[in-house]
């Protein structure tokens, strides 16, 4: 149990980055780009994406006060998904989004486990499995199937993908004033070229 | 904000019921099946359904522990969509599980706006929205399509479902040891039959 239990959000792990702070408020941009980006998405009937909601562990709640249960002990889980899914013209889409301070590479160690294991799982069901990584000091954001990513990981041994593989392999996505992330335009040419299972 | 928060997991409307023990007993058990199922799906690489984390409201963490961050103040929110989705067959499933103690009706009360147009939502975007819901005291489980909902809604001014209109239109889920509710051989009908939407 407590082995499932994490110190959230991004309060560990801080490799490749002295600056912590730099780095929590760029953990927050990314994801607040997405929702606002889904939220757009959403209100003019684009597509229906939305982020769980972070997974905890309640241990007491309070149930004195007529109008609102207070919870007042609970922990962070480990995701057993990713954040992110729903669906867009009737295609299953699945993400998780992961920002890097690094300029040469994204670290495996981004992602669990559990979180590669269910994108597999969802590319075996024929959904649109991937990751929207940012690297926060290039100012770039690529969206990468999750396919290309198993390819990498069974024909290499390095625990994180190079920059320069983002260059062949990922997409591009475009940002603008709303939506932030322009992905689904991305998702719209994986559709077309039918590759992504 | 604090119209947002709300007393869970069912702690009032306990309408229709005055031995609130047992409901809340047999609210768990669907719930419960339903986690079964899915792990059973899942496991047997079947389809990959998550039921979402309980929405909350995050007011106050304590970050002294190194092993594990503490939240020691927060609210139960209201949820925007439904409980359960994931991928099956390349197509999008989206729904939530209700039980009634009801042995005449299932009130519509039951569900939140948002959540109903939560389920529209997909709809529109090609996805299979619908409702599992389970007459306790009958011990029988209904999968019903939103789409026949917004459907009776609209003919209707009543405020709930008759029992005789599941007889006609939803479809009576079987029951089995492993998975306890065999819902996916009614979502195969529905997508033979292609009138999901």
């Amino acid at each position: 149990m407590v082995s499932d239990l994490i110190n959230y959000p991004n309060l560990k792990k801080v490799s490749n980055n002295r600056k912590e702070i730099n780095y929590a408020n760029r953990g927050m941009s990314l994801e607040k780009d997405l929702d606002l980006t889904n939220e757009f998405y959403r209100s003019s009937g684009k597509a229906v994406i939305h982020k769980k909601p972070i997974p905890l562990q309640i241990v007491s709640v309070d149930y004195q006060r007529r109008s609102a249960a207070k919870i007042t002990e609970a922990y962070f889980k480990i995701p057993s998904t990713t954040d992110y899914n729903g669906v867009y013209r009737g295609y299953y889409l699945d993400f998780d989004a992961k920002e890097t301070n690094s300029l040469s590479s994204f670290p495996f160690s981004s992602l669990h486990r559990h979180q590669f294991e269910h994108l597999n799982a969802v590319r075996e069901q024929g959904g649109i499995a991937f990751l929207i990584i940012r690297f926060s000091r290039r100012d770039e954001d690529y969206l990468v199937l999750a396919k290309d990513i198993e390819a990498f990981r069974q024909e290499n041994l390095r625990k994180s993908l190079p920059y320069d593989w983002f260059k062949q392999k990922a997409f591009k996505i475009r940002n603008s004033l709303n939506p932030r992330l322009c992905y689904l335009e991305v998702i719209d040419i994986i559709i077309k070229e039918a590759d992504y299972v």
